[in-house]
């Protein structure tokens, strides 16, 4: 099967104009297919808090009125993809901004008001994988913002390390897909402290046990228990890196740390 | 050859919720094969007016500073297309959004600096009419909003009107093309108070019989002007009508004003 990335770019790598520029770039003319996906939550506070709309974060996630969903699809699906797509073709590379409402091509469902209401938040249910074939097939790279369509075909403000995931377990029936957290940080750090202390392979086991000992940070355990979700759903590899080891983790080298089902040779 | 309509939607009809999601019903309800285009003027100038980012306009454009820009980059690529796209998908069609940097579909110029400097304003100098017709063949909707991508791959801020008369112009090549302006006026009126004023038909030779007489008023002159420039390019025929008579006019009823080249029969 031909090789298929999968790149989350997220952190300071996005908010970073050189790093971004220089992730871009490297996608560029490394040639590979990718499909690359972006958030962008920092420039939607900076955003709101301009405009004086008050933000609220509940474990990292945005409680999104209807007010910020507006700020969100300005942001995510105006200003940074588009900057994002222009910068491909800087790069001689044929790139497409997209929304889930595009083409419909990834739906989400509203996530259910429990002890906490989200608001236009939602998690993916469907991806069209015959589209980001086409397009990939077409040698353009799709660019995704964390903007999906709901049930009722509105906008809803979506993780992207989730819809990374999703979409990669949905390729993986088509492609052999790598999955690619690119990042400020070397990897998965046992002290976050020390950029040097970088777990350079986590087995679904370890992964298990540190959670027990708490000897991992908070944030990393969501997009672990999803790297490990998409393992099993068939994707070949799932890689966190910074995004100064992008062009190597493109070349097939084990960098930063290394997602690994615990039964892979 | 089959025919192909692109729809300019402006002034009220795009800034009024109601009239937009009539626009957008009555074309996915057509099954006719549509490009849209559109800008949002207004909601930039209401964003600018939040922001404290002052606001310059030289005989209708807007003088476009890079801080401009940006916000035309989220209100016109963001929240009003993506909007639009999603809406479309409520009426159960397929619709991208699009601006000129994706897939590189609309390359422009920037406005060299004369008397006036525009800033990041970019004038159309190629659409790429394979990308266009690979979509609308495909059953989906190109929604396209008035950002082009420059020569120096740079976000440019581009009149939607000619975006919709230059992307008709090159269209012509291979669909019957039909070019309709719509917005909240009855077409082209003698007297811009009385909306029972409208003229039903112009040619060219009436055109400039009103300009000299100073019967038309000024902000329809470059509209009327791009028309006859799309007419002369192989457009067939040119129409500006309230959004209300989209309709008829998609079901090749002459309604609001129809431009017409003098020597058409």
């Amino acid at each position: 099967m031909e090789e298929l990335f999968i790149i989350k770019i997220g952190g300071d790598t996005l908010n970073n104009p050189s790093t971004l520029d220089g992730c871009i770039e490297t996608i560029a003319k490394s040639g590979k297919k990718v499909i690359l996906i972006h958030g962008g939550g920092k420039k939607v506070t900076e955003l709101a808090g301009k405009l004086g709309i008050g933000q609220q974060m509940v474990e990292g996630r945005r409680i999104t009125s209807a007010e910020t969903m507006d700020l969100c699809t300005m942001v995510y699906a105006g200003l940074i993809n588009k900057n994002i797509v222009a910068k491909f073709a800087q790069n001689n590379a044929s790139a497409v901004g997209l929304t889930g409402a595009d083409f419909g091509c990834i739906r989400s469902k509203r996530r259910a008001v429990g002890a906490i209401d989200y608001g236009f938040v939602g998690d993916v249910h469907s991806v069209n994988a015959e589209l980001f074939t086409k397009i990939v097939s077409g040698k353009s790279v799709p660019v995704v913002c964390s903007v999906t369509m709901g049930e009722h075909f509105e906008l809803l403000n979506t993780n992207a390390d989730t819809m990374a995931a999703e979409i990669s377990k949905v390729m993986a029936a088509k492609f052999e897909t790598k999955l690619i957290y690119c990042f400020e940080k070397n990897g998965v750090l046992t002290d976050i402290n020390d950029e040097n202390s970088v777990l350079s392979l986590i087995t679904e086991t370890d992964f298990d046990e540190m959670k027990n000992s708490g000897q991992i940070s908070d944030g990393m355990i969501p997009k672990l228990t999803t790297a490990f979700n998409a393992l099993e759903a068939g994707v070949k590899w799932v890689n966190i890196i910074n995004s100064a080891a992008l062009e190597n983790c493109l070349n097939g080298e084990n960098t930063g740390t290394t997602i690994q089902n615990s039964w892979s040779n």
